[in-house]
């Protein structure tokens, strides 16, 4: 299927319109924050894991998110065979690669994932430098990196797998290799609040649904920002933040982005 | 256990005096909200899975629920050992079979629990009339057909199961085959808040132990129809609905269900 | 590693200071509450289960937690490799008996952790005095006990594995074996939000990080009894109190603990 560039404006609209049905394969951390992130900004998501049933749902999907967040060997069979079918059946798919340095089992499935070229791959900057083989000083889930320091790291792997890179963070980097762009916007509450990291890979895949994967990517990043902004500018800690951040994304309009150019190109 | 009719105040006032233990198994983005749901209105939820405990379980449980949002092979056998403890000892379950049409894998799981006739059956208009047969234009887990289309499928399946089908959207119906309640009210923000259905799934089990099914599914579609209508006109997007609802469902008292009428019989 | 005694007061500045990885293994129904909770506190959460990853996770975090809520014979594997490479490292961990009496299955899977001697456990009264062979009134997650009428029964817990009790309720009680400690706060609308005890749980582990076990579980309750009832004064209801909590957590200054001494020793 042929896709269109879009900005994020008029991604969000056709997000809206269209409605797409979204695969996520995220962890139990997310699951719940995920869905309603994406109800919110406008997809519909669905949440089919099982190898039983992944492969064949990815082939009405519109769009396959993978988050190695919590993984098993049960999901991680689950997970391919999702990726494999979207690959079969030219649907794009998301690659969300969890903290995979923190042990050998979690680095060996992202490998295992990534050999199979996902259309976008999401991470912060320690994942991202050290999936192309860069050094990271970080321990778990948090970012110890600077996303700047990721961009060679984003644009080696983002030629590797023929897609596209972000690397999300202070600032988001998005890039297929060749041309970088860079997101701005959010809130310092959001690395306090649980999975919106996980949340944004999800909705990258529902952008990806409508528009071509980089400007899928700079899309939900966009609206990511708006919202986080607003909702940082309202709440009074992580807790309140969860749900104005919810009550954001709902609230964003098509021309809010436009007039908040969060996008720089170079 | 002979149980009682019971109107939608007396139910809930019921509810609130035994704090009914029920037994949920329910998927992956429905488990926080769905147990704060039975909390927030005055049942116990416990969430037992596990084929090694969910049959045992359910023998001193209340009530069971089963949802199939994220199944999987493990699961599966968890949910029929507890449904078939259920029936063993002749406790209430209810069956909420979530997108059974999206996968065969999917389908195969919901006709073996729907084999065991469950106490109440509760989807939305596709599920029901893709349960029954019927054709339904239904992805994911959307409803996109409207309640009333749904009426014969839910009295043939509610004949079939001997129980009750209660079928949920913008309108509720519940029947027994014979006798058609509908119930009006709630919020368009519900279906933008996730899991929601999946949570009215596990009140009806809590309500079941208390009150007949035919009243227990009434019971509960009315309490979530005032909460929803209360939060529904203080809400601001769907992030601030999921904790309004929360706090109205547990301010609701018996004497608003009273007032405010909300179940036609006919 | 030798850790030090610290006030409540301090040990929130250490964990802040330190923001300690820690590897929960916890509920699906607890999983983002639980995350949130020690994000909005200071902590660093890792969710982390299955046995491929568990133990070598257990190894580079700074403290692990296990909560048997919703467990199954894979998760159970899990637990066993992360909680006997805790040991081996010296890494302290806490264990969250949830239930245990409700099945013979769940009764199992606490008695072979129980014998792995955690550094911190931590139940209500019912699930203490079962776990010490006493009598309970409870059926689920419900706490049907006192806590007081559990001192006993916690005290004998504590000298067999050599560790910490924590028994939690409207009045907590943590003791070594020799000496007691009850700390009070918090808010009845505590009880009817799902998943804060094991949130407390894994909080506990965090600042097993940072202080011996006997301050950890000190500090976390005198944190959880100040947010509880700075949430508690605004609170309209659950769904209110449950960001609201999250709000407070994060927002609460060593110096609020200070001034609000919750701790007497006797």
């Amino acid at each position: 299927m042929q896709r269109t560039s879009l900005s994020p404006a008029d991604a969000l609209s056709a997000l809206r319109a269209e409605a797409p049905l979204t695969q996520c394969i995220t962890n139990y951390v997310a699951m719940n924050i995920a869905a309603n992130t994406l109800l919110a900004a406008g997809a519909a998501p669905a949440m089919v894991h099982t190898v039983e049933e992944s492969g064949a749902f990815a082939r009405i999907a519109r769009a396959v998110t993978i988050n190695i967040g919590t993984l098993s060997p049960a999901w991680v069979d689950g997970m391919r065979a999702a990726a494999t079918a979207a690959n079969e059946v030219g649907t794009p798919w998301v690659l969300d690669p969890v903290a995979h340095f923190a042990s050998p089992y979690r680095a060996e499935a992202a490998r295992t994932l990534l050999a199979l070229r996902p259309t976008i791959l999401r991470g912060n900057a320690s994942e991202i430098l050290a999936l192309a083989g860069g050094d990271t000083t970080a321990r778990g889930v948090d970012a110890a990196d600077p996303v700047m320091a990721a961009e060679p790291a984003a644009r080696q792997l983002a030629l590797e797998i023929g897609g596209v890179v972000a690397v999300t963070g202070t600032v988001d980097l998005v890039t297929d290799g060749t041309h970088v762009a860079t997101i701005t916007g959010g809130s310092p509450l959001m690395p306090r609040v649980t999975a919106l990291g996980c949340s944004l890979t999800c909705l990258m895949g529902a952008y990806a649904a409508v528009t071509t994967p980089m400007h899928a990517a700079i899309a939900a990043l966009a609206l990511f920002a708006e919202a986080g902004e607003r909702a940082g500018r309202v709440a009074e800690g992580p807790g309140s933040f969860g749900w104005q951040f919810l009550d954001a994304l709902a609230a964003v309009t098509p021309a809010d982005l436009d007039a908040n150019g969060r996008v720089s190109w170079g």
